[in-house]
């Protein structure tokens, strides 16, 4: 029988699956769905500075979504930390995508803050990373912060 | 007279920048009186998968902080949502650095969560992402996720 903290860790791991999917489906309804929506949200895309309010978040996503062919997540290394009402997951997103023909495989670092609402665990931070194909070669520089 | 959600804030970026303070002076003691030290603390550095629980994250910053000649922070675009005991930042880190006689200017988005405790505010999570020069010209797929 599951322990009650793990029945929460749980609920978050589907909250964060939930994330993955709506962006796999390129789905702005489900991405909608699962967000906080306040003024607060932040998001991050990779090379991008943080975008800040869920106005903003939303016209990224919906870019996003215009813009892509096909995308299709595998996720790993997923951690949970439930702190009461939020909850922070890191992962790594493998990601294959197609672009123009293209095939291409990359690999994101991600962390995605969660907060408990009477709706259930919804998305208010995300904040995606590339991660370098070599990284244990990078110089220190690239390395630090 | 303050109230005392500002209060909190305040704390809160009193720990962020005594993060930063930690960084740019490359003090190790300092590093790690500030963060939890606990088994799920996670460090995100740029281009790194995620490092996990706090020997690996202090083993990191010896590495970086043995390794870099000098650095200097400039901090912008704070963002501070506190959740009761847990707040998260965002920052964007501009950063000049000195490696071999080269100075380097470079752009840093930062995701940072502090749990409060009996000694304040300490660090949980830190994540870094390079920021790119030409983020409107990105194409789609480094634009995702």
């Amino acid at each position: 029988m599951l322990r009650p903290v793990d029945t929460v860790a749980l609920a978050v791991r589907g909250a964060n699956e939930a994330f993955y999917e709506a962006l796999e489906q390129l789905d702005m309804h489900a991405m909608t769905r699962i967000w906080t929506r306040g003024a607060l949200d932040i998001c991050i895309h990779p090379g991008w500075p943080p975008l800040s309010g869920w106005t903003d978040v939303q016209e990224s996503w919906r870019a996003i979504f215009t813009n892509t062919t096909f995308m299709k997540f595998s996720i790993s290394e997923t951690s949970v930390q439930v702190f009461g009402d939020v909850a922070r997951v890191t992962c790594l997103e493998n990601i294959f995508s197609l672009s123009g023909g293209t095939r291409m495989h990359s690999q994101v670092a991600a962390t995605n803050l969660f907060v408990l609402g009477p709706q259930g665990w919804r998305i208010t931070l995300h904040h995606g990373s590339p991660v370098a194909s070599r990284v244990a070669r990078l110089p220190p520089d690239e390395a630090d912060a």
